[in-house]
């Protein structure tokens, strides 16, 4: 994860960014839409943020040595304020991930068309607040919810990935807060905490869920940055 | 985990177990709190269990190396009596661990405030007995079960950091264990093992719970301590 | 995993793809067949997808460093067009997995056959899609996720046993894809990725799995080699 | 686990199986008989499948490096059969473990007793077939679940521990393995492949489990004798 801050942003590292943010947005929305509330013995959202933990965990073992396995652009963020990361490369990183992320939502779009009793996706598990919130929770319900949950992923990312932490446990450090996070918050904004695969889902939603889409950039940047600027006062720079 | 016996009790230090008890209060109380109960899909105490041991989990590998990852005064006074901590830090300790999970409360309690039903926040996750038992056990069955359970907590804290133990694999243990202590427990006390945790929440709740927490204190410190002293008798001091 | 390129496959190579590939079958499909739908306490998919992750999971640990830890022909095959296995070792690898497989599902019906309220298999964990479908997933939909998630399988599997990655945790991140890989597609397909395992219970299903078996040889072997030439195509031959 | 061949059975060894024995009837029984069957927040078979798992889990990394964390007489028999523990440790080990069973379950019947619905323990978590097999499974799916499965467990072991395997994954592999044999099995037999565990509830359960303890001691060390058997023939010595 992350250690990475030269400013060769290549093709390997792109691509890496790439599959890993498609692998997030087809396993964690793909379990949410295909298999959360399948009758009697769907996975509810426990299996979703057990889905979602996964794809991090399972993607940074897989991209993390190319890339730093970042797959957010809120981590991205974060680590370019903590210094971890280069500036550079922040912009190429966050359209890698978008991209790879809207590819999967298409996927998932094929698959679920293509059920017996396909009428449409819905809300496609898109985030939202208000009518959009899966527990009804407003606004500044998400505000807070996203900021403070990205902050504390992106301080969990920084100590995970210090030199002091215990080498190669990092994934599942960062994975498993990933799925403790979905544990905390999908009744209250569907949970994002993270912008591309806000973005994914949001295209093909047919909730509205586009309209909304603003805050879960800005709330999950919000919180990226002042999780790197926590850590950074409570603990410097390593 | 707690290898560190110096007098030396830094602001990083206690930064780090301000936050990491935050997390465990954030990501526990607010599982417990916001999805548990969700209708059909909720996450159960199943979910709960896990939230709560992956918020250990992740906050070794973020803070473990900071300041040990106690984040619980019954760890800290454990780790004390088995001579792996300095008696001069447990005062600092359940300060910064206390503080951090009522902003954590804080935290959970503008979210929930936010939400379209909000009526009040009930329980809150409170930890309690008799009629604040989940299950109705009694303050018999509350206290054996807290001290019990704290004590293995502080046994396996204990033989997963002992320098015997492979490196690096603590933080999965001590997290899995608390997963495993609330999957055994929640009918019982909704599960203490852990002061902080108990009175960061019972500060908040609307059904009492403030005139149970003495025994939140009094168990899980008497639990910690006994464990220290049966791992010390059987195993000696490493 | 799948480091080992050289053409001796010997008897310990065969016999631990054989007990790896038993364990997988037996694992998971025993998982579904009697535990998924037990009433009220039943496992549900979530213990299904868990089951079939821990099987490699543990198999890898158990096996891996004798025979690579595959199980699956999509794997060996991909393990091969990556350049990581030898060409003259996936028959044999082949004929070890499915027989494994075989005998499992020999096992397990023995088991589900000495239940009191036995009538007879039904469909006995089998994959399928349109009537076959636990969803009514239709062919194409069967086809675009068996392709996709097998070829990510492998891409995981090349990316964790990179010499770059982290050592000793491939078996985590390899096995909790195949859990994450059942979280997104049971309702799909059942979920096969592995043509041993769709053989294994095809044989002894009674819903006419046998007829749509070829599409679970056909479409994991073209996604395993598929996820084989886009991790070659983006990143080297490591 | 279990490289440990030397005669000398000291009490710190046998007070770690003693422990870990305590740990796994208390968590993995305590859970089933406290949490299973909770009205609609229970975890149910896959919360007690993780239970078991995760007190081997725990158990390993708190206690391994002491006794080499069998913390089971099937265990116990399948290592010295397999020659990695010395012949004359297994008595005073089974004892240990037996003992420390015991103790657990009458914790677990103070715990219990004192709830305010109390009536009697019933079944307590006992192992058992035919009317008290969970799914109604008759003697001979016991048996052979109970062989094969322990079979298994010791071969995972015996994997996961060898000299080959990565260095101090086995807890993690070994916990995971006894979740995975309750994924697949709770409704044939509640589950045992561990005569102490079997033995401990059966002296409390008031369903007549004590009169078919029999197979739980004979099908289990059957079991973990064929699985060191099945390892050395096929693998050889390590």
């Amino acid at each position: 994860m992350a250690t990475d801050s030269s400013a060769n942003i290549s093709t390997r590292r792109l691509g890496a960014e790439f599959l890993g943010t498609f692998w997030l947005v087809l396993g964690g929305c793909g379990a949410a839409v295909i298999s959360a509330t399948f009758p009697q013995f769907g996975i509810g959202f426990l299996g979703v943020a057990l889905a979602f933990g996964l794809t991090v965990l399972t993607g940074v073992y897989a991209f993390g040595a190319i890339s730093g396995g970042h797959f957010n652009p809120a981590v991205t963020l974060g680590l370019a304020v903590a210094g971890r990361f280069s500036w550079g490369g922040v912009i190429p990183y966050w359209i890698a991930q978008v991209v790879g992320g809207l590819l999967a939502a298409l996927v998932l779009y094929i698959i679920v068309s293509n059920a017996a009793d396909f009428t449409g996706v819905g809300g496609f598990a898109s985030n939202g607040f208000d009518a959009n919130s899966p527990g009804g929770y407003n606004m500044i319900a998400a505000l807070v919810t996203e900021i403070v949950l990205t902050a504390v992923f992106v301080i969990v990312i920084l100590g995970a990935t210090s030199p002091a932490a215990p080498v190669g446990f990092a994934g599942i450090a960062i994975g498993f807060t990933l799925t403790l996070i979905h544990l905390i918050s999908i009744p209250v904004t569907n949970t994002s905490v993270n912008p591309a695969r806000s973005t994914a889902v949001a295209f093909f939603a047919q909730n509205g869920a586009a309209g909304q889409l603003w805050l879960f950039w800005v709330a999950p940047l919000v919180g990226g940055a002042l999780g790197a600027i926590v850590w950074r006062a409570l603990f410097g720079r390593d």
